[in-house]
Protein backbone atom coordinates (compact mmCIF):
# COMPACT_ATOMS: atom_id res chain seq x y z
CA UNK A 1 0.00 0.00 0.00
CA UNK A 2 2.90 2.50 1.21
CA UNK A 3 5.12 3.05 -1.71
CA UNK A 4 7.25 6.27 -0.01
CA UNK A 5 7.84 8.24 2.82
CA UNK A 6 6.59 12.04 1.20
CA UNK A 7 7.51 13.99 4.23
CA UNK A 8 7.91 14.40 7.52
CA UNK A 9 5.89 17.64 9.49
CA UNK A 10 7.93 19.42 12.11
CA UNK A 11 5.69 22.40 14.37
CA UNK A 12 7.50 25.34 14.79
CA UNK A 13 6.31 28.61 16.20
CA UNK A 14 8.52 30.66 13.65
CA UNK A 15 8.84 29.77 10.50
CA UNK A 16 11.46 32.28 9.62
CA UNK A 17 13.88 30.86 12.50
CA UNK A 18 13.23 27.45 11.21
CA UNK A 19 14.28 28.06 7.53
CA UNK A 20 17.63 29.65 8.91
CA UNK A 21 18.12 26.00 10.65
CA UNK A 22 16.80 23.75 8.05
CA UNK A 23 18.81 25.97 5.05
CA UNK A 24 21.00 27.97 6.08
CA UNK A 25 22.52 25.45 9.33
CA UNK A 26 21.48 21.99 7.75
CA UNK A 27 21.75 22.95 4.60
CA UNK A 28 19.19 21.52 3.24
CA UNK A 29 17.52 22.49 -0.22
CA UNK A 30 15.05 24.84 0.55
CA UNK A 31 12.05 24.75 -1.76
CA UNK A 32 9.77 27.62 -0.95
CA UNK A 33 6.85 28.63 1.43
CA UNK A 34 2.69 27.75 0.52
CA UNK A 35 -0.01 28.81 2.38
CA UNK A 36 -2.35 25.78 3.31
CA UNK A 37 -5.85 27.39 4.39
CA UNK A 38 -7.68 24.22 4.93
CA UNK A 39 -4.92 23.10 7.22
CA UNK A 40 -4.51 26.93 9.01
CA UNK A 41 -0.66 26.90 8.18
CA UNK A 42 2.05 28.35 6.41
CA UNK A 43 4.38 25.32 4.71
CA UNK A 44 8.26 25.86 4.69
CA UNK A 45 9.53 22.89 1.87
CA UNK A 46 13.19 21.32 2.27
CA UNK A 47 14.17 18.33 0.16
CA UNK A 48 16.38 15.38 2.55
CA UNK A 49 17.02 12.77 0.33
CA UNK A 50 13.67 11.27 -1.57
CA UNK A 51 11.74 12.80 1.48
CA UNK A 52 10.68 16.37 2.25
CA UNK A 53 10.88 17.95 5.67
CA UNK A 54 7.36 20.04 6.19
CA UNK A 55 8.04 23.18 8.46
CA UNK A 56 4.43 23.87 9.75
CA UNK A 57 3.42 27.39 11.16
CA UNK A 58 -0.09 28.04 12.61
CA UNK A 59 -1.84 31.31 10.88
CA UNK A 60 -4.71 30.74 13.46
CA UNK A 61 -3.73 30.64 17.09
CA UNK A 62 -7.17 27.70 17.46
CA UNK A 63 -5.53 26.14 14.53
CA UNK A 64 -4.31 22.31 14.64
CA UNK A 65 -0.92 23.24 14.74
CA UNK A 66 -1.20 26.38 17.61
CA UNK A 67 -3.07 24.01 19.67
CA UNK A 68 -0.24 20.89 19.12
CA UNK A 69 2.52 23.78 20.28
CA UNK A 70 0.19 24.88 23.37
CA UNK A 71 0.12 21.29 24.64
CA UNK A 72 3.59 19.40 23.56
CA UNK A 73 5.71 22.68 22.45
CA UNK A 74 7.59 22.15 18.88
CA UNK A 75 8.53 19.16 17.18
CA UNK A 76 7.95 16.67 15.06
CA UNK A 77 4.22 16.75 14.36
CA UNK A 78 3.50 13.61 11.71
CA UNK A 79 4.74 11.43 9.13
CA UNK A 80 2.90 11.29 5.60
CA UNK A 81 3.41 8.28 3.19
CA UNK A 82 2.26 8.12 -0.27
CA UNK A 83 0.01 5.57 -1.68
CA UNK A 84 -1.05 5.22 -5.18
CA UNK A 85 -4.55 4.89 -3.90
CA UNK A 86 -5.62 6.67 -0.95
CA UNK A 87 -9.65 6.06 -1.93
CA UNK A 88 -8.77 2.45 -1.82
CA UNK A 89 -6.11 2.98 1.22
CA UNK A 90 -8.78 4.19 3.68
CA UNK A 91 -11.60 1.76 2.31
CA UNK A 92 -8.86 -1.00 3.70
CA UNK A 93 -7.79 0.63 6.73
CA UNK A 94 -11.05 1.32 7.77
CA UNK A 95 -11.60 -2.47 7.76
CA UNK A 96 -8.36 -3.45 9.22
CA UNK A 97 -10.11 -1.22 12.21
CA UNK A 98 -8.32 2.07 12.34
CA UNK A 99 -9.50 4.86 13.24
CA UNK A 100 -9.53 7.81 10.52
CA UNK A 101 -8.95 11.65 11.11
CA UNK A 102 -10.09 12.01 7.82
CA UNK A 103 -12.45 9.74 6.75
CA UNK A 104 -12.36 11.48 3.16
CA UNK A 105 -9.20 12.83 1.49
CA UNK A 106 -8.85 16.35 2.07
CA UNK A 107 -6.39 18.76 -0.08
CA UNK A 108 -3.05 19.17 1.33
CA UNK A 109 0.03 21.31 0.11
CA UNK A 110 1.17 20.82 -3.50
CA UNK A 111 -2.25 19.60 -4.51
CA UNK A 112 -2.07 16.42 -2.87
CA UNK A 113 -4.75 14.37 -1.76
CA UNK A 114 -4.06 13.32 1.69
CA UNK A 115 -6.13 11.88 5.06
CA UNK A 116 -4.83 11.42 8.62
CA UNK A 117 -5.14 8.41 10.91
CA UNK A 118 -5.96 8.98 14.35
CA UNK A 119 -3.30 8.45 16.99
CA UNK A 120 -4.91 6.36 19.11
CA UNK A 121 -4.71 3.59 16.22
CA UNK A 122 -0.62 4.04 15.62
CA UNK A 123 1.22 4.12 18.73
CA UNK A 124 0.88 7.78 19.35
CA UNK A 125 2.31 8.62 15.81
CA UNK A 126 0.14 11.25 13.93
CA UNK A 127 0.60 9.40 10.55
CA UNK A 128 -0.89 11.21 7.39
CA UNK A 129 -0.99 9.29 3.93
CA UNK A 130 -1.33 11.41 0.74
CA UNK A 131 -1.27 10.27 -3.00
CA UNK A 132 -0.06 12.94 -5.44
CA UNK A 133 -2.68 15.06 -7.97
CA UNK A 134 -1.28 12.97 -11.36
CA UNK A 135 -1.83 9.46 -9.88
CA UNK B 1 26.02 18.43 4.12
CA UNK B 2 22.84 16.19 4.30
CA UNK B 3 22.59 13.63 1.52
CA UNK B 4 19.24 11.90 2.69
CA UNK B 5 17.11 11.19 5.35
CA UNK B 6 18.06 7.66 6.98
CA UNK B 7 15.30 6.75 9.49
CA UNK B 8 12.44 8.21 11.80
CA UNK B 9 12.35 6.87 15.23
CA UNK B 10 9.26 5.73 16.74
CA UNK B 11 8.95 5.14 20.32
CA UNK B 12 6.59 2.59 21.70
CA UNK B 13 5.75 0.51 24.39
CA UNK B 14 5.02 -2.57 22.76
CA UNK B 15 7.45 -3.83 19.81
CA UNK B 16 5.31 -6.68 18.75
CA UNK B 17 1.99 -4.75 18.55
CA UNK B 18 4.01 -1.94 16.47
CA UNK B 19 5.74 -4.73 14.11
CA UNK B 20 1.84 -5.68 13.45
CA UNK B 21 0.79 -1.90 12.81
CA UNK B 22 3.65 -1.20 10.12
CA UNK B 23 3.97 -4.95 8.52
CA UNK B 24 0.20 -6.15 8.59
CA UNK B 25 -1.90 -3.26 8.76
CA UNK B 26 0.11 -0.75 6.67
CA UNK B 27 2.42 -2.94 4.62
CA UNK B 28 5.76 -2.04 5.07
CA UNK B 29 8.88 -4.40 4.41
CA UNK B 30 9.94 -5.99 7.51
CA UNK B 31 13.76 -5.92 7.88
CA UNK B 32 14.03 -7.73 11.70
CA UNK B 33 15.02 -6.59 14.78
CA UNK B 34 18.15 -5.84 16.36
CA UNK B 35 19.45 -5.05 20.06
CA UNK B 36 20.95 -1.68 20.63
CA UNK B 37 22.98 -2.36 23.57
CA UNK B 38 24.42 1.49 24.57
CA UNK B 39 21.43 2.58 23.44
CA UNK B 40 19.04 0.36 25.59
CA UNK B 41 16.85 -0.24 22.83
CA UNK B 42 15.06 -3.30 20.64
CA UNK B 43 14.78 -1.96 17.40
CA UNK B 44 12.77 -3.35 14.72
CA UNK B 45 13.45 -2.02 11.05
CA UNK B 46 11.21 -1.26 8.22
CA UNK B 47 11.37 0.32 4.52
CA UNK B 48 9.01 2.82 3.58
CA UNK B 49 10.56 4.02 0.07
CA UNK B 50 14.26 5.29 0.23
CA UNK B 51 13.65 5.82 4.15
CA UNK B 52 13.29 3.34 7.02
CA UNK B 53 11.21 3.50 10.13
CA UNK B 54 12.55 2.29 13.34
CA UNK B 55 10.47 0.93 16.03
CA UNK B 56 11.97 1.72 19.77
CA UNK B 57 11.39 -0.16 22.84
CA UNK B 58 13.33 0.57 25.61
CA UNK B 59 15.21 -2.76 27.46
CA UNK B 60 15.50 -0.60 30.26
CA UNK B 61 12.77 1.33 32.50
CA UNK B 62 15.41 3.90 32.78
CA UNK B 63 16.59 4.27 29.72
CA UNK B 64 16.16 7.39 27.04
CA UNK B 65 13.28 5.62 25.21
CA UNK B 66 11.56 4.57 28.55
CA UNK B 67 11.95 7.87 30.07
CA UNK B 68 10.33 9.29 26.58
CA UNK B 69 7.28 7.75 26.99
CA UNK B 70 6.60 8.07 30.44
CA UNK B 71 7.11 11.57 30.22
CA UNK B 72 5.05 12.39 26.39
CA UNK B 73 3.93 8.74 25.42
CA UNK B 74 4.32 6.98 22.25
CA UNK B 75 5.18 8.66 19.34
CA UNK B 76 7.82 9.89 16.72
CA UNK B 77 10.96 10.26 18.78
CA UNK B 78 13.85 11.58 16.29
CA UNK B 79 14.81 12.01 12.90
CA UNK B 80 17.81 10.87 11.45
CA UNK B 81 19.82 12.57 8.97
CA UNK B 82 22.42 10.40 6.54
CA UNK B 83 25.76 12.48 6.40
CA UNK B 84 29.07 11.47 4.41
CA UNK B 85 31.10 12.60 7.35
CA UNK B 86 29.63 13.06 10.68
CA UNK B 87 33.06 13.90 12.10
CA UNK B 88 33.09 17.01 10.01
CA UNK B 89 29.45 17.79 10.01
CA UNK B 90 30.12 17.54 14.26
CA UNK B 91 32.69 19.97 14.27
CA UNK B 92 30.95 22.37 11.55
CA UNK B 93 27.85 22.57 13.59
CA UNK B 94 29.39 23.16 16.64
CA UNK B 95 31.02 25.90 15.46
CA UNK B 96 27.36 27.22 14.22
CA UNK B 97 26.41 27.29 18.15
CA UNK B 98 24.53 24.19 17.76
CA UNK B 99 24.16 22.84 21.53
CA UNK B 100 25.38 18.76 20.63
CA UNK B 101 23.85 15.50 23.09
CA UNK B 102 27.16 13.72 21.18
CA UNK B 103 30.36 15.39 20.85
CA UNK B 104 31.84 12.19 19.53
CA UNK B 105 29.95 10.07 17.43
CA UNK B 106 28.77 6.52 19.07
CA UNK B 107 27.81 3.08 17.82
CA UNK B 108 23.84 3.00 16.38
CA UNK B 109 21.96 0.20 15.01
CA UNK B 110 23.38 -1.45 11.90
CA UNK B 111 27.34 -0.16 12.82
CA UNK B 112 26.48 3.72 11.63
CA UNK B 113 28.29 6.31 13.68
CA UNK B 114 25.85 8.71 14.82
CA UNK B 115 25.32 11.41 16.75
CA UNK B 116 22.04 13.21 18.27
CA UNK B 117 21.79 17.54 18.22
CA UNK B 118 20.02 18.95 21.09
CA UNK B 119 16.39 19.94 20.73
CA UNK B 120 16.72 23.09 22.51
CA UNK B 121 19.45 23.96 19.18
CA UNK B 122 16.40 22.50 16.88
CA UNK B 123 12.84 23.94 17.41
CA UNK B 124 12.30 20.83 19.22
CA UNK B 125 12.93 17.77 17.16
CA UNK B 126 15.57 15.47 18.06
CA UNK B 127 17.47 15.16 15.42
CA UNK B 128 20.30 12.35 15.12
CA UNK B 129 23.25 12.54 12.35
CA UNK B 130 24.41 9.88 11.18
CA UNK B 131 27.05 7.67 8.77
CA UNK B 132 26.98 4.54 7.52
CA UNK B 133 29.79 2.32 8.24
CA UNK B 134 31.23 1.98 4.27
CA UNK B 135 31.73 5.31 4.33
Amino acid sequence: MIIGTDHIGMAVSDLEAGIKLYRDTLGLDFGGIEEVEGQRVRVAFFRAGDTRIELLESTDEDGPIARHIASRGEGIHHIAFLVRDIDEALLFLSKKGMRLIDRDPVEGAHGMRVAFLHPKSTSGVLIEICQKPDC
